[in-house]
């Protein structure tokens, strides 16, 4: 099971190297993981996509509290968060697949970022199924790179969802 | 001055932390960090945001090669790419600013994720100089939380740029 955990931390060398070994050392997984600053540039926002039991990530959570430079673990909960991705898909753009890349893209809202003669470039945000899903439409066409940013996730404030597809 | 390094991994347990030991032990910067699995999952994408002068940058590049772990480093250059950021942004919304921050969500292309009565909550994708400027735009109004993905590239096969502000 995913989990999304978001940690505050001092924006101080050595960080995400303790977070890290935090989690090599005691062979927790890192699907993803995102750092960069806050609006104070004294603070950085951690997040990570890991995997495991409750118990795990209780445990994930707590030895993230005790590192000097924490000052705050949250595990983010889809209920009540806005979770997206950001991701630059390039594919193979063969004539007569042209047309259906056009339709997945719009379907998805994605963007079309770059365009050369064998090639189209997509931008493409949403939650982690939206990815998937156009990854999935897009591979018989030919994925011949992706560069994904990994979950970033804000809490909600509101009990309801705009623009949440 | 920033530069922006792409390293395709070995998706393993403890890639990250060698990589970042190597940030910290030697003072480098890491102003930002992504990391998630290419297309295949047997590798990660990370994507780094350092700064430091040309012989400094040679240097971390030279390397993040060394790693054991490290399949290519590629130092990612504006004029040949397309970097974009994700943002999540939550403002205060007194009624006074809400058609100041949904006129400057329009220009920006921003899209309000979350609605609630003393809030709204913004997406917005761009280069490091767009999200920068809708920052400084709406710092007057309150920002109350950000987050950030840090920068993703894929380099251009065009030499031209597609909705490129």
């Amino acid at each position: 099971m995913k989990h999304t955990l978001s940690v505050l931390v001092q924006n101080e060398s050595g960080v995400l190297s303790s977070l890290s070994e935090l989690f090599s050392g005691r062979g927790y997984n890192i699907e993803s993981l995102t750092v960069a600053p806050t609006i104070d540039n004294e603070y950085s926002r951690v997040t990570i996509v890991t995997s495991g039991d409750e118990k795990v990530i209780e445990q994930i959570c707590k030895q993230l509290h005790r590192l000097i430079y924490t000052l705050k673990v949250a595990e983010i909960f889809p209920e009540n968060s806005v979770t997206r991705e950001l991701v630059l898909l390039k594919v193979t753009a063969k004539d007569e697949d042209r047309s259906e890349i056009l339709r997945i893209a719009e379907i998805f809202e994605a963007k079309i970022v770059d365009v050369s003669p064998k090639t189209y470039t997509l931008q493409i945000v949403g939650d982690q199924s939206k990815v998937q899903s156009i990854i999935e439409l897009l591979r018989p066409v030919g994925i011949k790179e992706i560069v994904r940013s990994g979950l970033v996730a804000i809490t909600k404030e509101s009990q309801f969802m705009v623009n949440g597809k």
